[in-house]
């Protein structure tokens, strides 16, 4: 992957605000919408979910999902082209009395300011999901496969 | 659900050209996207899938599968408030002596023209997914859990 498509899959993970969440539910995959901030280096995809929805009663029962962020569509361009990143991974509940959890609560409320006041609802969780590789489509014939450790470096925050 | 909310469904299926597709993948759930079209009785997500795909594979050796369709972004608008349909179903290839190829095809076609020269590829399949319930989040408080019998009423072309 070259500096451009590096700074391609950026935009794409930093430009849009909620993913494609894939969870493991009875047995079958269920994919529902879930907003997330990216961890400053880069490691870990961050969730606020509630503990009423379905996603994290699945994660809790089996932490390996899949996340996937797709480009806005443009009009008149073919819907194969689209950019998108699929990352497989593994979710972790992250409690208040783990060291992460400041860092992370920051990191989740830097990009949405309005969730501060859930931090305050004990039904909330927090959740890090660390991907273990990425599958990333920049446009036509352009797909690559990225280690958890090219993933990270491509998504943390510039110092 | 009230017609506003049925009429909301159906835009947000019909307006958009992309769904995340979850598929079960070596035991976990995998994301990835898939351009979609809908049967014209409502009751099948047609998509028109490579053999090199990973989902192919995935579908070939597990056919519980989920889709979900998110709203474009309102810039401004909380991410959370985005309308969203998840679709968990199953998957069937269609091959080209099934009694539903035609009209599958067709209506394929009808939303993505160019992609008639892939139905001459031989590594391409026609997959219809079948939902069998669909979750529906119109916007902040506003979910539906529904049957396929509504959902395929709410989806089907007008007559």
């Amino acid at each position: 992957m070259n500096p451009e498509h590096t700074r391609l899959l950026k935009q794409l993970v930093n430009e849009h605000e909620v993913a494609a969440l894939g969870t493991l539910h009875e047995g079958a995959p269920f994919v529902s919408m879930v907003p997330y901030a990216v961890s400053a280096d880069g490691t870990d995809i961050l969730c606020h979910v509630s503990g009423m929805a379905s996603h994290t009663k699945d994660m809790r029962a089996s932490p390996r999902v899949c996340l996937l962020v797709i480009a806005s569509e443009e009009p008149g361009a073919p819907p194969q082209g689209r950019a998108r990143v699929s990352l497989p991974g593994t979710a972790r509940f992250v409690d208040e009395d783990s060291p992460d959890f400041e860092a992370f609560r920051r990191a989740y409320l830097d990009r949405f300011p309005a969730a501060e006041e859930l931090f305050g609802f004990p039904d909330f969780s927090l959740v890090a999901i660390r991907p273990e590789s990425g599958r990333f489509v920049a446009g036509f014939a352009q797909a690559f496969t990225l280690s958890a450790e090219a993933l990270a470096t491509a998504l943390a925050s510039p110092r």
